[in-house]
């Protein structure tokens, strides 16, 4: 057994692999070769270092990655406006490096993908070439605190202050209040400059929320004056990364330190801003973080990607239990509760893996023509929802491996149980997921209300007879046939469930908020549950219908087949999941709804043979799976490795 | 802020704890004073020690554990046969120490609960002695090894042998390949003796497992001649445990090591036993190891117990986020979805307080009357099925808990994260959950059988017209009032769950095995969905009904108001959760279903303000909640202190 390439993180790991497969490239996509760089370059991760030897290892991961060429070249152009494709490109690049060391994934989202996006999307070209060239130069790094102790997902109601001073010309940063510390700030611990939001104050008018770039510590680590951070230190996982506390103590920075995009004070403290709404204004500048929030998402798939692998590995390949009488015990696949609980999951990740390059190249395309992102609502929609449901996802499937796995999966050996507590802090930060829903919710009555130039709630109601179309810009698939196991059916039960969530919604609103004259927050709160379900509606909608896409317009007719089962697969897990639902509105009879639940079985039955073959042609470098279940040896525990599966991987050349 | 008690370990940390209410005390149940002990006793966790530390730390307080007079009375009391209430203090006992620190409750567990329960239920008087009183003097201590690398769930197929030799009336104990491996072997870089389960073969033939206590190393820690223990190191969680591969080479015990109470070896090579029917030898060894498997449900209350304080302390304290314009902001226990998410637990950890007293209380009365507990199928059925639910339960409670909490529920300091990793192995030790399941439907299918004289599938079959009571012993509540609102409603809906589903099983394996003449293998496996359904319909019901009957016999009438209304919440959401189920049924109609979820989110608000009365009655000492963010200091991280709830906690004195 070979098990040189993990005495030599860093190098290449790529000698077990053959040439991909089409199915590997059509995953892949685009940026297929940039990921293949990357796969060259990335190594394991460890287990059993201290927090500091972590946290170590982690800036020595980073700073290797921020001098490849390649990664060189992408930082410059993050630089540039208008780069086309730049955005599926740093998320092929994320995933890869996620799959490699969650960790390292998350350090670089802070030091590129938040101060980086902070500097490259809200400051003037002159405030880039200061701040973020540096960065991409690896002379210091960044962090982003915009999170407070007393407000994590309101950050409307931050509460840091930043006083203009025109005698000085400068903006005193300031921690009123212990709520209003800078909490869980990523790199606070080794970073240089710290993006921080607060709000703008002169002569004691707030203009809301802006962001300042303020010194914390120089090169050699020492302290801004002014400034204290406190470490976090333990968390469930990430322990890579140096999360902690920034305090303010009237920190004088000066006026050119505010990123000018949005909003900038001249010299005698007069406030200008290209936008005059306070409201529009905030939302334009978190707008522009939109990307890193698709990043997460991506981070989400590196983790089901690395976790399906080995568990299909270990369930098709080495592991038996029971079987008929005096026969040879059967492979754990083989148990109808096993393949149940796996194949869906590994259908979500390929319906993820396609959604995710829509969002991708919507969002590229929008950029490139300058669009401002926080006015496209389907987008927002779109990358609020994936946050969501991937990260949702993710967990759920991290746990079924874990526990489909048995004992194996608890070890650290075999990566799971790292996978699952790195992943976590997913469905919290970067914007905590039940908030995202409502974001989702709120930018679909946002588009509504656009489309019939009325009040949200208002114009709401009224398409309960409109007709007009409600259909979101996402969606535009026709389909005819109406059978319970087709695609077609699949689609338009979970397009009608969006559409009657979305206008039974709007009612409630109408009638709570206007002829009941409720509390808009009242009236929204009481009709959360409801407001979280119809944006899991249309998340599910859209990837179901990207999934479609992408199915139809596969190249290679084996990888159609394939990818045909694995797409109807998602569709029926959707509706299954939603069936009390359907079946209180009659969309299905209690005769069909069993249907459903059969049809769920027995496409779980079918695909399970094939699963070997999608999670090879995931391409996950073996350095990154790291699970002797997987057959992937560790020197350290010599113990833990299985053989890897007899079945050949079928390999269908390009 | 006091933060003295974390200072002094195994001191008192009681100061703060006023007389418990009515409620506390009902909710500990007989052995409260016992409980009251341990209370006081334990002492808190850590979460930045290395790998020793955490297992030296371990060892330290399992001696210290089993040295307190309380623990060594009970030990002794182990000894004996037929003590009242032994198993129901040793829950009590088991559920704190847990929630002080899982690692150590853990390893109590397998050298009291499984080496103990092997010595003490397989050996004979002699043997208990020999094995088990050093044990409870701590003298040495043992370790329980069963499962192997190749056999986890399928315990039957043990592949480790023991073969006789006459010649030297030995027993040699022989790893013969590498799938005989004991894995995962709790204890075993640390203990004496192991109680080792082996195929006990005489003259080449077979007599199917046995348990034979085979000397490990000695209290130098020198290993014996021929066992060499591979350590498995890092884990997910339960850092405290040294778990381990335990590999025999042709190692020697006397003939009087074999566990003699179901089958011993005479000097010349004959075999004798009580049981004749070698499948039935072996369940009833496996079944006098049911009260550790019940052991488990209340590590996993204790896990429930103790993150639900923090949770709701946080949520109803001190948390506070979005909230009415210009009005202060709303604690988040206010929003929908937050109390939707944490309630339901909150009532299903009162419904498993109770439906394990209940379990412990038949267990008791069958040990007491001499029963073997194997014949007892509503017993297995409920300790089994328990079991699993309860371990799911809790990880899907502390899920909740830690995402409600955002970013504190992510910190080692409020402790959430230690107990998901360290409970995480629960859903699959001691019996894959999915095999428990197994376990509940095969002992339904018996009693069943049982009833009616004749063939498993012959005899169900034949119930779908059958007069012939149906409802198992642990089910003795009748209702008749009819609205979704009533508990009654409740109660029969589950009831009528599981029956239906129990029949409509027996009619699939009947038409598979006896018209199709389908292998049984294949034909429970493709029913194994449905199997699974009807075992956690079982399970669900009979924790409804027992919490319906302690809502009736508590006697503080304020206490049985608010226990009420948790049972109502449980029924409720257990038949929430199924309504696609009963829709297809026609139990509910479309209207009924919506007026189901209407009805949870009127009770999940209903109860909220309740809440925190609740988990202060769980009577849970600060030191074991070690949650900043519950008001409990830790004086590592300060920063994460929040103050205790405002509201003061009301206590209706006894």
């Amino acid at each position: 057994m070979d098990i040189s390439q993990q005495e030599r993180p860093y190098e290449t790991s790529m000698a077990d692999k053959s040439t991909p497969s089409s199915l590997a490239r059509y995953l892949d996509g685009e940026f297929w070769e940039t990921k293949d760089h990357i796969r060259e370059e990335i190594s394991q991760g460890d287990y059993d270092l201290t927090l500091d030897q972590n946290r170590d290892l982690t800036v020595e991961r980073l700073e290797y990655i921020l001098t490849r060429p390649l990664m060189r070249q992408h930082l410059k152009d993050q630089m540039k406006e208008k780069q086309p494709g730049f955005i599926a490109k740093s998320l092929g690049i994320t995933e890869l490096i996620c799959s490699a060391d969650m960790s390292t994934g998350v350090k670089l989202g802070v030091v590129c993908g938040l101060f980086g996006g902070a500097v490259t999307n809200l400051g003037s070209p002159g405030q880039k070439k200061k701040w973020y060239l540096p960065v991409t130069d690896s002379e210091f790094t960044g962090m982003f605190a915009m999170t407070e102790r007393g407000h994590g997902s309101n950050v409307r109601g931050i509460l840091t202050e930043a006083c203009y001073e025109p005698s000085t010309q400068e903006f005193i940063i300031h921690t009123p209040c212990e709520d209003a510390q800078k909490m869980y700030i990523g790199n606070s611990m080794k970073g240089n400059y710290a993006s921080v939001f607060a709000q703008l104050i002169i002569n004691g008018d707030s203009q809301g929320p802006h962001c300042f770039i303020v010194p914390i510590r120089d090169r050699h680590g020492v302290m801004n004056p002014g400034v204290s951070a406190i470490d976090m230190k333990h968390k469930e996982g990430l322990h890579g990364v140096d999360n902690g506390i920034l305090i303010f103590h009237n920190v004088r920075i000066p006026r050119t330190n505010l990123l000018s995009k949005f909003g900038c004070v001249s010299a005698d403290g007069l406030y200008s801003s290209p936008v005059q709404n306070k409201s529009k204004r905030f939302n334009a500048m978190l707008a522009a973080l939109t990307p890193t929030r698709l990043g997460l998402t991506v981070q989400a798939i590196a983790a089901m990607k690395v976790s399906l692998q080995g568990h299909v590995h270990y369930d098709l390949g080495y592991r038996r239990q029971f079987g008929p009488k005096d026969q040879q015990e059967v492979k754990i696949i083989e148990h109808q509760t096993q393949y149940l609980r796996l194949m869906p999951h590994l259908a979500a990740a390929l319906a993820l893996t396609f959604t995710t390059r829509f969002a991708a190249c919507m969002m590229d395309h929008a950029l490139c023509k300058g669009e401002v992102l926080q006015n496209n609502s389907s987008l927002q929609a779109l990358v609020a929802g994936l946050k969501a449901y991937s990260t949702w996802e993710n967990l759920a499937c991290l746990q079924e491996c874990r526990e489909c796995t048995g004992g194996m999966g608890f070890m650290m050996e075999n990566r799971i149980p790292a996978l699952k507590c790195d992943s976590d802090v997913f469905v919290t930060f970067e914007g905590d997921n039940v908030v995202m829903l409502q974001v989702v919710v709120k930018e679909l009555m946002t588009q509504f209300t656009r489309q019939l130039g009325n009040s949200v709630v208002g114009g709401l109601i009224r398409t309960w007879t409109s007709s007009v179309s409600d259909r979101l810009r996402t969606s535009f698939l026709g389909f005819n046939v109406d059978t319970v196991g087709d695609l077609s059916f699949l689609l338009k039960a979970v397009s009608y469930r969006e559409r009657v969530l979305q206008r039974s919604l709007a009612t409630r609103l109408y009638n709570k908020v206007k002829k009941k004259r409720e509390e808009f927050f009242d009236a929204w709160n009481s009709c959360l549950h409801h407001v979280t379900s119809l944006a899991l509606a249309h998340i599910h909608r859209v990837t179901l219908e990207q999934f479609a896409l992408a199915v139809q317009e596969c190249p290679v007719e084996e990888d159609h087949t394939l990818l045909t089962k694995f797409c109807l697969l998602h569709g029926t897990s959707l509706v299954y999941q939603e069936r009390a639902w359907y079946l209180e509105h009659h969309y299905l009879t209690p005769a069909t709804s069993r249907q459903i639940r059969t049809q769920l079985l027995e496409l779980c039955r079918l695909v399970k043979d094939e699963a070997l073959k999608v999670v090879s042609d995931f391409n996950v470098p073996s350095c990154c799976i790291q699970a002797p279940i997987a057959g992937v040896a560790n020197p350290r525990a010599e113990w833990a490795f299985y053989s890897a599966p007899e079945h050949p991987i079928r390999a269908s050349k390009l």
